[in-house]
């Protein structure tokens, strides 16, 4: 199979684009780590069972993406920490959305991680909210159109979506 | 590179789970045509210029799975379409943080489509949201705990999370 980057980074796409960088399946566990505080190479290693020259690859590309910030914590041996930045951050709705369908429609038992709202204290799992009337957002509740980075070789549908 | 698909399955995590089903690049673009009301395989297969090989595999697994439905519309000669199932509207989420992530860090002018919320009218990104007091959560604003799901070997961080 021929490598399909070319392509992704062809389309006028955000989610081609994103992918482009994180869609690797092994990319989201270790974001997974991340997110959950975990920022030694050694620990993510023990969690995930994973080759560690795939996690040193991996880690690599989201250094380089400006997601992971490498920091020295030790000189003797040298030891590295990896951090989420500001950018890295942004990617916890993606993280959640996984982590949400999967809780509802592949486990047997129940969620295996419950997550609780800092500021009012109670358990939840966030939903896609409009952030101008607060209404829960579902795929049928969307129109869309082409915005202002669409080029001539905007998708059909979006195009013929405008005109109806 | 060995299959890591074995690794994938035996995690007791949501988010690996949803990647063992949904979790290659392709197969977030053809959901991605999906939610966009594409429904045949050649119209697909155009906007994507993706080997016709690769997508009648990938739309075989999303049937497999129930996230598509293959129904007839045709006999002479035989054409099917692709709609999303209930279970596989509820990817929504995971499609539109993809979008919105590169929305804000991969383009560079501005979002190829915009989506405007049918319930208020107004041009809107969804944002992730607690359900019980609608404000919007961010990785900082979250505290995890192991489930009902969680199985001996929760994930280390999530069990020191809940000691402290």
């Amino acid at each position: 199979m021929p490598d399909p980057s070319r392509r992704f980074a062809d389309q006028n796409c955000s989610i081609a684009r994103t992918l482009e960088i994180v869609g690797e399946r092994w990319t989201f566990l270790v974001l997974r780590e991340a997110f959950l505080g975990v920022r030694r190479f050694d620990q993510m290693q023990a969690d995930l069972s994973i080759a560690r020259n795939i996690l040193a690859d991996r880690l690599q590309t989201l250094v380089a993406a400006g997601i992971l910030e490498r920091r020295r914590y030790q000189d003797h041996p040298p030891r590295s920490e990896y951090r989420l930045t500001l950018m890295g951050l942004d990617l916890y709705p993606i993280v959640i959305s996984l982590m949400r369908w999967g809780d509802r429609y592949q486990t047997e038992h129940g969620p295996p991680v419950v997550l609780t709202h800092r500021a009012c204290g109670r358990e939840m799992t966030p939903v896609m909210a409009c952030p101008h009337c607060s209404e829960e957002v579902t795929a049928r509740d969307v129109t869309f159109a082409p915005g202002p980075g669409a080029v001539p070789g905007t998708h059909p549908a979006v195009v013929a979506a405008r005109a109806r």
